[in-house]
């Protein structure tokens, strides 16, 4: 059967997450009932990360094996035309190797977490930002940050629910940087824990706003119990903007 | 009584433009609401521009006159916190000199025009930019936009509707910029016809696609002629962002 990959973007606010569930509306299930108009198969797709609910998408990668070939182009129209009006959107279709795994084959993954720093509310980036109140000082949030870089057991930056095997992930990037009244947060690993990097904005919020010190990080990082961490900061604000593989498979402007 | 500006930000989506009018809820209303809420004198105000239903305002301007004297700040958050949940935000409130006018005391207006130029369409800026599908060009929209630089009689770029006593304004600034998938126009002018930003737009979507060639914005534009003009582009993708005064009244990030 003919492999396709998906590069998708999404606003994650009406969604319960990516996750197909029982009674509750997620992406992967958009997908796949858009699918299901085009072919009676009910195709079933693979995801190359599960965001929670409320987290947003420019760059999510699925993969479906369909029972028949297309026209890569045509596909994404059509999936994209059944997807309507629901805010989900199918940015490239491409054919797939066979061995190809959305999941599996990823060789890193980068999100944004957008951080609002005003008193007054946000009309108009409202659920596309996390707002504080809190005025942020970005040069101790980056000294925090950078305790963070590298491999270490991230236990304390890792949801009780995590289902990873291993606690012990390598960090390869966390820059923060200031655009307009939002401090954007980048962060790049090979993979993550669960709610790590809301585990990392919620406390490079609190380092930024002076209730932590920059080398309260490292402390915390080094209790590797995760009641040392910050609060978790809302899923609104993040963003899964790019999962990357060994051959490029999208054509991105 | 004592004079106070506002600068306000608001989604235009939900509204059927500035200006308060019978039956239809507008921005406008929505303020003057939530002053009713802190003062039993109802309290009227003045905007600087009348946006039309769903155009966007990240810096509006009003004025108002209140029966007794109020702390800015604290004026701007009893606001703020009888408009929720509403998408308008006072930013800043600021005591006002006796003699100034929001409307008429204005030397400029800027206003930013986002166009998203893609095929799939938007899941996280629905409603907040004009999708086109069309591949634009945007050397040949620098070369149109050129040909309305300048004082000139804008009949073709203004909507039979418009209420200004001569078509003849000063165009001082139209940029156009790449900002990854978007192209944005931004447009600056002491002040504007009715629907003239939207009638830029349009007709630089045109030029942009093919349609049009740029010489052809300068021979519509000589022509005087209303049905010269290109397209009028959709209110949702434009924004006023800033009106500026002799002496500036607010002090932004």
């Amino acid at each position: 059967m003919p492999r396709y990959a998906f590069l998708i973007e999404y606003d994650g606010a009406p969604f319960s997450g990516w996750q197909r569930q029982d009674k509750h509306p997620s992406v992967q299930e958009a997908i796949e009932k858009a699918l299901a108009k085009i072919m009676p198969e009910n195709p079933l797709i693979t995801g190359a990360g599960r965001t929670d609910a409320g987290v947003h998408a420019r760059g999510q990668v699925a993969h479906v094996d369909l029972p028949t070939a297309w026209d890569p182009y045509r596909l994404q129209q059509a999936v994209n035309h059944h997807l309507r009006p629901k805010p989900v959107s199918i940015l490239q279709a491409v054919a797939a190797e066979d061995d190809f795994h959305a999941r599996f084959s990823a060789r890193s993954r980068r999100y944004l977490y957008r951080l609002l720093s005003r008193k007054a509310p946000t009309a108009l980036e409202f659920g596309r930002v996390w707002q504080t109140r809190n005025r942020l000082d970005i040069e101790a949030m980056r000294a925090g940050a950078a305790q963070l870089i590298g491999k270490h057991d991230f236990t304390t930056f890792r949801s009780v629910n995590c289902q990873a095997q291993s606690p012990v992930k390598t960090l390869d990037r966390l820059d923060i940087e200031a655009v307009g009244e939002e401090i954007h947060i980048h962060v790049e690993a090979r993979s993550f824990l669960h709610n790590q990097v809301r585990s990392f904005a919620g406390t490079l919020e609190k380092v930024g706003s002076g209730g932590w010190q920059p080398d309260d990080v490292g402390a915390a990082l080094r209790a590797a119990d995760r009641a040392a961490c910050g609060p978790v900061a809302p899923s609104c604000g993040l963003y899964l903007m790019d999962v990357g593989y060994p051959i490029p498979l999208f054509s991105r402007g």
